[in-house]
């Protein structure tokens, strides 16, 4: 009976965690990857590339997100240099990131106790 | 602004738990319903039917976990009325229950603060 319970606690917990807004996917781990990752790099094409993604892929990402919530996640503006210009994560984009950040944490810290 | 942070705050989270062997799924949300169903309900029959599915479909869930776990979730016996008989959650299956409710017990009071 031991090697059976020996089966069972060696298990790990795995889960998935979204944002919905009136039932409808809204918000789930890409796009959290992704506009954290636009955060933290400053432009669309090298968060997308620090997350493995393509600019098209991310920015449509981000794009169908802002659709749904009738807001801007993103305020991009145009630089002096070559290939310069930016995007700057609005501040509904950061309560969006801290939101799911703090849901993640919450959840990682119950999962730790299983293992 | 504060419009904009109210379509975030009424987001709302979701989230599936699944337990894994060794990167492999497991067991889910609707092996732990049919699991606690046959708990609850003293047979296969009854507790696949309390959350409705077919007898064949959640003896199926089972036995797949059984076979990828090596041990028995049921015990089941004949009894001596006509249609008697039932099934009994083992300890192991027990255990496999309380770990999975534990978790989700957990993830559902962290989501209900962000409500």
């Amino acid at each position: 009976m031991t090697n059976e319970n020996d089966r069972i606690d060696r298990l790990i917990a795995n889960w998935k965690l979204w944002l919905e807004d009136d039932g409808d996917y809204v918000f789930g781990p890409g796009a959290y990857a992704i506009l954290k990752s636009i955060r933290d790099t400053g432009t669309i094409s090298a968060g997308a590339k620090a997350v493995g993604m393509s600019y098209r892929y991310a920015w449509g990402v981000i794009k169908k997100i802002e659709v749904k919530l009738g807001i801007k996640l993103l305020a991009t503006y145009k630089g002096g240099n070559v290939g310069g210009g930016g995007a700057t994560v609005t501040e509904a984009g950061l309560r969006l990131i801290k939101m799911y950040h703090s849901i993640r944490e919450a959840f990682e810290q119950v999962t730790e106790k299983f293992r």
